[in-house]
């Protein structure tokens, strides 16, 4: 039995057989079977119902992966590995989720280190019409109205920087020039996608999203895209926490926040380049919520028997009345793919709405999802989701 | 030498040899005589200045015990037991504490257990009496401008209900008939203080700012009063995260605190019937913010060696997408005077702030600094904050 | 295909249809299967070797409980609700756990509140000929070797104090005069699985095994016994953490234990009544180690969502050199079928090799599986299993 | 007034102007005019009354530090900054700290690093005779019976390694070499203390103490000595509550540990060269006890304004029967030197007692004080503890 007659959004994943895009899958199959609840869904919420967005069941998943492992034996390994989905919901949507398999595309050439990119890889060149081929191989395919590109692939190093990345032109001539140096993977998945006309969600903190040459071509292309780096854990309590510090002007002296996690995310970060970016992310949010800069270290440590559960704990210090000092600690305990895939799924949603009302460009509104909101400075968490609801209201007027 | 050539407003406390009022006069001393930062004073903030609120040095201190400590021992506590305030700093204010020792009036007389009240307790006509002649005195002797009532006593049993409480003929006949069962100690405060033209703040769980006859008391007086039970540790924690849970779909199935307390307040709780009408107010914030109800246990446990180091343990234990269940664990370790204090002087300067306006009748836009708010549906920190922000543009506006 | 060609003992639970005797029954078939590995299974160490105890394979499950609910019913719960047993492993074991069900009695007059016993209960002497008979009609029906009960059930009201019980002739009086007030359910089982000649265990907080007519019996039927109540989980801890402050001399203030839980037994132990002897035996175990009273609060709170997943919190308040105050806290995240279930084995085991050595009366080298160790003073966890390493190898020279 | 009449024992310690000193200062002097209690002294247990130990108003306080700042300073920053001592504590005793002022020799050039040691430093000959010359001019002025030295020094870089080490002669060769890239401070200090005839206790991870030459020397000197790095927080907890997991056969899968610090051992551990020994330390003992190797990572983060309030959270995530993963954690609050300083005065007294008693070299029944405890296997806290009172046990006969 087909989960729908006519699927119409395509989600196209980058990292399709990692564990996030994995638990989307079964997750948006276990929704429209009726095995699992909305919980975790934000868009599941009462409030998005003004935007009518694209029903969960007209969703199609498809997209690439640099690994050989089948995307049953990925999604049998969430209930097997971090047991968090049940046997008898996997069984049931095991099918709809071997369905998806040919549809994504594998190919180990699609990734490369900066540092030293292999010399056997293919031209830029042919890695952006590659990417761009099977995402309009994967829309023909399947008649989809739209595809939305959302990029999971894991951590990476960040590339030097380079002044060609301000202009279109610059980033054509970087591709053109087959300088795998200065254009890593993830620019390429963004730029394939917007030139495709794709929306694009960036869910890492990998580079790409904030070179002004993109943001040129999604203007050219009136694509809506955003990024970066999903906020799903620590950096969610942070923003959440925040606040309350300030509002009662109580000082934080230091918050050393301390991650554990022991899946493929965990042992990219174990590599110190590959974690500098996401650092710098969950470091910045402190100082624009508090106005100022506390002692604030963070520390991601790979522990492989946690697999996808994700223990973070911080430690607050903090100064009260009469400057005594004070202390909030707070362990966080989540499974990391379990608090990603649903967002993965709100933000292909809320991309395709704006495609859908023409909008393009950067999508600020989306602030809340993401650990470092491109072009907003606000991170308060609950003034950021404040935005969010500003633009529903705008379009309930409008609607 | 004296603190200030003319001190304007006097700050009365109801459980003045409290460790609360101890610290908030030591608090504030040491702030006028610039021994201590402004940390944890809100109203410090520079959000709050278009108010010009009376300056911490233009507060002068009296107040109420049943208790013969004297001021002096209990500031000299907060040094040994607490080892919160230095003794530097502690040596620098003493003669400034000593100074207010005159202007507390020590009368066992004025507390009763509703339950079986005392027969050789003076009739409450008296009690009235005497309380609004000691007011009254203060302000008298030190020519104050006005003086804020601020209820600091420890926590007792909630009295039977009365439909009498809903008019102020309806109170004022309990206070003839000298019906000690149904007026607590905590009325008689309410309304000789409004009685007397004082602004009255309620920072504890007891009963008698609530009552109908109260409200109209104030109205007919223009006198402007709040509470109840100030906001400081776990409710103030739990107010400013619940909404995170609220926002991303998350579904809190239970949420369990544990409170651990050493120092007065604590020895109050340790009676079942004292902690009843706290355990509400801590329960009622969750369901107002996430809109349903979650097993929410709240336990009190005495624990001396603590002294006044309030410590919180909570775990949420909440479902994600797919309906996993995940937990999150926070310890709050906060000493209980050092978070109250600063809030008694934001509550005074605000009250006389909206006596000076004229305004009276309850001071919803004080929301954010109870557990339980009159007249305010709103629980979430972060939107009651917004109330009084709102509160301060439109002054600034009128200014 | 059977399991064992031949079991030999006879395991006879008292809860036979509670989670932790499933556990017990799936553990014990999955480890007969060589689906899971031998940890937790504190008997599986080399340091037993010497004992050659009753392998597990050798072992068969029958007993007896007052619920309706099938083992197979209770055995998939283990699965879908505390996530804890894979389903896979789950599918391989039930059919060997169906094969137990005809062994358990179902008999819900087999229990009774001694604080007030129902009318229409069958007289105390038929209660215990049951129990005997259902016991001797399992050991009869499979030709077992021996038969050793564990008790499993409910936390129960301590029975009010009778001089009757030190004597085996006043427990016989007890049953003879039907006197179920004087007499609960624990008792009785005990009475009959010793008079039955069988070994008997008590996990539970429930009394009858420190009667002297238990002892009196269990002399003349020459059978060994012990108890009571399994330690699992906070008070294990307790014992094997609390003589580390002993030793460098830091002074316990305040150990202040809070457990939630959600299970049938933290169903049982939401009446105050229920949980009075539990209480006592966690509360006993720091004396003993510390030679003095420190203030020790043990909160127990009942927390449905939390399910067989026992959290507890635990804040150590202690003075350190020149009298400063410190602190340590722990959680504890633990499985409480899972923790218990291979004590279980791990006793009949080894209730079994005593009883086959001709020992009897009271096992003191067993202390260390027990809150409340039975005749023996030290509550140290690693002076403990020290006793029993020593009757290892008492009956290593003998062997 | 002097404390005591005739001190007899010198402790000389080296880093004496640190805030382990000091607090040992103050703690000694505080106890000797019975300002405080004895808590936190393991040789104040009643256990060690056979050895009848040196009074500790016996003991004198001199030594050396590179630092500037005035015993009495560092003494009135235990009272400001880390709020430990009790100021009117602090009054008392503080003339007796500055009256230890002339016994502290403050020589700069007597560190350096053994990567990069200074042109300009004084020959190593030079630099362990200055050493011998202040301890012995420290015992003849005050007529001392016995000088122990304590080293007490910041962690610094492990030496590369060099075979001259495991013999007396390789030692002075490199000495008279003066080979600063091979000797580093630490060893100088071991040394010229052996040499000098001083029992020498090794406080920190730094080298020296397990130089096969010290051995020699300490032979023919008949000079007993013992290290390495006092076994104060996370590290005493890992080896009182790892041999739980063992004796349950629970599998520790991860045990993972965060240590937060803000005092000058945090500063020089900031520098990942100073910590690796101290690392390996830590990391050692679980291995030990558990009889295999769990992933086991150590993080120690600087964290300047938690001060000596040294911040431990650990993470021990294990599998239990059925293998089911379960977790447990802690959090330690301690002061840093409130925890060693006693165990200074405790390993003072013992080395005298062993040097009074004719013992020389290596000291194991010391094992229980030292996270890395020289020609020690054992790492379990109460085993260690169980040598100790052995050795009181061996001693009290023969007393």
């Amino acid at each position: 039995m087909p989960l729908t007659d006519r699927p119409e959004l395509g989600v196209w994943l980058v990292g399709a057989a990692g564990e996030i895009a994995a638990t989307a899958m079964v997750g948006a199959s276990a929704l429209t079977r009726g095995l699992v609840s909305t919980t975790g869904l934000t868009t599941a919420e009462a409030a998005f119902a003004p935007l009518r967005l694209r029903p969960i069941h007209a969703l199609r998943f498809g997209g690439v992966d640099i690994g050989a492992t089948s995307l049953r034996d990925v999604a049998m390994s969430l209930s097997r590995g971090s047991r968090t989905v049940h046997r008898d919901v996997l069984d049931a949507v095991l099918p709809d989720i071997a369905g998806y398999e040919s549809d994504v595309l594998r190919d180990a050439a699609l990734t490369w280190d900066t540092a030293a990119p292999a010399a056997d890889l293919p031209h830029l060149q042919t890695v952006v019409s590659r990417i761009r081929e099977a995402i309009a191989a994967f829309q023909a395919r399947h008649g989809l109205e739209r595809v939305v590109v959302v990029n999971l692939m894991s951590a990476a190093p960040e590339p030097p920087p380079s002044p060609l990345r301000a202009h279109a032109a610059g980033v054509e001539s970087l591709i053109e020039q087959d300088r795998k140096d200065l254009m890593p993977p993830s620019a390429c998945y963004a730029w394939a996608a917007v030139a495709e006309g794709c929306p694009y969600i960036n869910f890492t903190p990998n580079a790409g999203t904030d070179w002004g040459g993109l943001a040129e071509l999604a203007q050219r292309r009136r694509v809506p895209f955003y990024g970066d780096d999903g906020k799903t854990g620590e950096t969610l309590l942070k923003t959440a926490l925040a606040h309350m510090f300030a509002l009662r002007n109580l000082r934080v002296l230091s918050w050393e926040g301390v991650n554990l996690l022991g899946n493929n995310d965990g042992r990219a970060l174990e590599d110190p380049r590959n974690r500098e970016m996401k650092l710098r992310h969950k470091r910045g949010v402190l100082d624009n919520i508090l106005g100022y800069s506390p002692h604030a270290g963070v520390t991601i440590n790979y522990v492989p028997s946690l697999g996808d559960w994700k223990t973070a704990w911080d430690l607050i210090h903090f100064e009260g009345f009469m400057d005594v000092p004070m202390t909030m600690q707070f362990t966080w305990q989540g499974c990391d793919s379990i608090l990603a895939a649903p967002l993965v799924l709100d933000l292909a949603r809320l991309a395709d709405f704006a495609a859908r009302q023409g909008e393009h460009g950067p999508m600020p509104h989306l602030a809340a999802f993401f650990k470092h909101p491109l072009h907003v400075d606000e991170m308060d968490l609950q003034r950021q989701f404040g935005m969010l609801m500003q633009y529903i209201e705008t379009h309930r007027r409008q609607g």
